[in-house]
């Protein structure tokens, strides 16, 4: 194989996700194959096979790609000034967003993958690793709100995050079995939103 | 084979779902086989078909079968002539036992059952069916509730229904995927319910 630049490499790892993406998409993940993928990127196995293992390597690959968007997202918002209560209502009601198009979306994998993970430590550990990320990311967003004046919170802030996580998570796995509709998802969202403004004691 | 007795045939029924839910819970939904079932209920495989077409039959009925213990549970409480409130809290509160030892319960099972059979109509229809039935439950319970001066809630009961159902299988698949102690199951719990007795503005 040519030995390919740095930004080449990268190019080609962003083409594999993005089409793995679509597959994910598409079949869920247990029934995607790597030959699915290796279709849809329009490459050869080999090149694929030079920066992923299996399925599972592309798979979490994936997952970390998305979590990236999140924390670039607060990130933006940050470089912005915007206050951290603008910050976490605009992450909740983003959901709202998702939420049109959840059946389509890359959820159902992430579900498929999470629940076929529960029996697996190394999956476990993946999962595990990934929740505490983004708890210390959003205790930190609200650390900064409280240090500005913005919240007051009547418990502990990892809390107060670990009831959105849940709460975002228990909202999706019903709109996917159920439907949105059927659930009133938005209004879910809003009222999870109401909730954690009262938890923070917004000013 | 021998006619039996409706009374021996739920005997047989019975004794198949326990051996059921014996292997579900040890080896979750996917990996379990017919065969394993019938190992452990120490019937014949014929006896078994005379009752259950398949694995999903079995698992449907076994999941039928825990709904009628919460109906039940409802209909003992309401014998005993128990306020909606204090229902209402006992239900929310059970999570914490289950949340004890959720790992080893049927939980696990079920959402493997679950989300594969997201794509699948029957499967889908099936828990549409359940979600319904148990939205209808509890409403009625609150709308009992209403009636008896206990509440005066703020927002449609079916919406506070559905916050209670999503918010509990969160904290259910945020225990199983992460760990009762890494999400502080109790004290979400206990949130849960202050939110739910809020919603209802409990007098």
């Amino acid at each position: 194989m040519p030995k390919l630049s740095e930004e080449h490499k990268q190019q080609r790892i962003q083409q594999i996700l993005m089409a793995a993406m679509e597959v994910f998409k598409r079949k869920g993940y247990e029934k995607a194959t790597l030959k699915d993928i290796v279709e849809e990127a329009g490459m050869s196995r080999g090149w694929i096979y030079l920066y992923f293992k299996d399925k599972i390597e592309i798979f979490e690959a994936l997952i970390l790609d998305l979590d990236q968007q999140i924390h670039d997202f607060v990130s933006t918002k940050k470089s912005h000034h915007q206050s951290a209560a603008k910050m976490l209502r605009a992450f909740i009601e983003n959901y709202k967003e998702t939420l049109l198009a959840v059946d389509e979306s890359i959820y159902p994998a992430i579900y498929e993958f999470w629940i076929s993970g529960w029996r697996d430590p190394r999956a476990k550990e993946f999962f595990m690793n990934r929740y505490e990320k983004l708890v210390q990311l959003f205790s930190n967003l609200i650390h900064e709100g409280i240090e500005q004046g913005e919240f007051r919170p009547s418990i502990p802030v990892e809390d107060i995050v670990k009831i959105i996580m849940s709460s975002v998570d228990g909202i999706l796995v019903h709109s996917l079995a159920f439907g949105v509709k059927t659930i009133d998802a938005n209004q879910q969202v809003d009222h999870l939103l109401q909730r954690v403004e009262e938890l923070l004691n917004l000013s």
